[in-house]
């Protein structure tokens, strides 16, 4: 069987679930050039490049700004496991499936969580967590930004603040924020963050960018035992990154050139106008959701516009609906995670993919979806997101790609 | 500096050195396929393919056989931190850069190792494990089938034997060796073993291949505590792997693609036929280095067709051939590691690379360059080269392409 296999030539998707994105064209072109060495001395320069291009994205002037070998995940891993040593206090408040990814990770790297769980959907309360501190002296602070199971934003600036009573490290997931929504690490007062390539930035998987501050950098060189991953120890990978470029492990080149090309462009068009694309992108098709009768689970002072949580209604079946829309139609959106599985649907407009023309194909085969699945929508929706796009769109033009 | 960056444009290089090899043109267009999601039904087809072509490649009928997201060293890691518990001892025979590194990494899971120092270019001493071992209970021996520091390919039976007097799991890694030589993992008794792409497959870096055996499945489900990774934690692979294919990362559907194409690649043209490519690609290049005066590290029976370990002459300086190679022939060969810095140059004849016009080329190449740093070769090291390949052929003649 094995032995006479075609080819395989992936089917046509447009991808508007929680990632990834869909890929620009000169992306998949930069993935496609001929490999280069590891160590090859052109491959360093792409390496300067792409992190002061990250430095850009995450705003920050972090020297130990780089991209882990792996995925959002391995940079969450990369992250906790370089700043904690067992025995450590970390506090993690959990209102979404990543949240207690974090909180299972720092586990598995010794830390004694405390765990604050909020309400799925909902910000968590700051106030809660000061309280199950109390007395505790924590060593990090773990926040998830953007919580991609949910399309719950977090307040940084809270949580900061909150860090700096600790004394703790403060550190945040930003795979769903990066170049979707502003992010400033230094402002911020992040001492480290995780995100991945194929959200926001609109590159394929297997990268994940990391910051570490100074101050980070202080309590790892002031660690008393080895960081448990050889493969994620932040020494190492400075080593490599850096200006010595000792072997560590041998990088991919494909997929750097598509982060570099990737960063390139979300730069060449500017994170402002990135940010306010995604915003119209967002706004529209709310108003095309709730067109149809849907009803978004996060409120809107708290919601990602890069990420929608729709509530599935009642008598609408979540997998044939999603399988149409696979089937008929070649667009993937995402299913809901956890206590969430069968009860949302996760809209993704990211990155390149946050355009007037994704919302209205979505929302006119969403809307025949629905249909055909005997659920009658309140009104139009593709006509909503336009009304929506027309006035929004003099303030934010390019958009309209 | 960042807002205006262009596009990177990688020079044109043939890698002759110990990986990444060079890229079949059918492989870097199959990275280039858009992306998938990575619940994308249709991407787990290419999942199931891509399994039964890695159990092929392996020599196995693992059902736990698959990629994890990341390099040779994540394939490394992920084998050691899923079998090994802390206060496990562990035997590692050291005998070269990769035995070290796999000893590290035992000992960053906890292990407690027992590590054997043989001499490096040379295959380890069985017996002087043993004997340090006695008295010890050895839960895993962790050996470098191929040793990509210096060329030494290690005796699996023997260690394999070993493992079974010890009552240990036998694991390898096989990151030099996989689709270069034969590696039979169920005859090996291997319960585990490691590889890359990049190597014997041709393909991009960024995915490791690892297989496993029921009975380190058995080992991994009677541990006591969780695995210290969560992105290496086989069980919630095989999950995402498997018939449940339950979220666990963003696997990156481009470098499936690309490994889907480059395995099948290597099986449409025959594992045996590939065998005796590297065979006689390696006897023709060895006769040429032997020609220019060069002497081989290691001896012909310990070592590996796929690289080549070459003694860099007293009088010659490392660097300075090394940048002509790359800079005037665009040829990347690798340098030395550890005590070897300096002394020895590696050149990989592999997978898609082993072919008669590179060895024609690195030997035109390399004679050039010794000639300019004023080392006079002995003689004509491409003649010594053809006459190999001429009688080769008759055994080989796909060699020629």
């Amino acid at each position: 069987m094995t032995h006479s296999l075609p080819t395989f030539v992936p089917p046509a998707r447009l991808l508007l679930g929680p990632g990834p994105s869909d890929v620009a064209p000169s992306v998949l072109r930069a993935l496609a050039a001929p490999t280069l060495g590891h160590l090859d001395p052109k491959l360093f320069e792409a390496l300067d490049q792409i992190r002061a291009m990250l430095r850009t994205l995450f705003g920050t002037r972090n020297a130990a700004t780089l991209a882990v070998s792996g995925t959002g995940t391995s940079g969450m891993e990369a992250v906790l496991c370089n700043l904690i040593e067992p025995g450590d206090a970390v506090l993690v408040p959990v209102h979404g499936y990543f949240g207690a990814r974090v909180a299972e990770i720092a586990a598995r790297c010794g830390a004694d969580v405390v765990r604050v769980d909020g309400t799925w959907g909902r910000v968590s309360d700051v106030a809660a967590a000061r309280v199950a501190c109390q007395g505790r002296r924590i060593r990090v602070v773990a926040v998830v930004h953007a919580e991609t199971s949910t399309g719950v934003r977090e307040d940084l600036e809270a949580w900061r603040d909150l860090s700096r009573e600790l004394g703790a490290l403060f550190v945040a997931d930003t795979v769903t924020s990066l170049g979707c929504i502003p992010i400033d690490a230094d402002a911020h007062g992040l001492d480290a963050a995780w995100s991945c390539t194929q959200k926001g930035l609109s590159c394929t998987p297997g990268l994940a960018p990391v910051t570490f501050s100074e101050r980070a950098l202080e309590r790892i060189r002031a660690r008393s035992r080895k960081v448990q991953s050889f493969y994620f120890d932040l020494g190492l990978l400075l080593d490599f990154w850096g200006g010595a470029h000792a072997y560590h492990h041998t990088i991919s080149s494909n997929l750097l050139y598509a982060l570099h090309e990737a960063a390139r462009l979300v730069l060449a068009e500017g994170l402002e106008q990135r940010f306010a694309q995604h915003s119209a992108a967002s706004r529209a098709c709310v108003a095309g959701l709730e067109a149809l009768g849907l009803s978004l689970l996060v409120e809107e002072a708290q919601r990602l516009p890069q990420l929608l949580a729709v509530r599935i209604p009642s008598d609408v079946p979540d997998v044939s609906v999603r399988t149409r829309l696979l089937q008929d139609f070649g667009i993937e959106i995402g299913g809901g995670l956890g206590p969430f599985k069968g009860q949302l649907w996760r809209v993704g407009l990211m990155g390149h993919g946050a355009t007037r023309r994704n919302v209205t194909t979505l929302l006119a085969a969403l809307g025949a979806c629905l249909r055909a699945e005997g659920f009658q929508p309140r009104g139009d929706g593709v006509a909503a997101a336009e009304r929506v796009f027309s006035g929004a769109e003099r303030g934010a033009a390019s958009v309209a790609r």
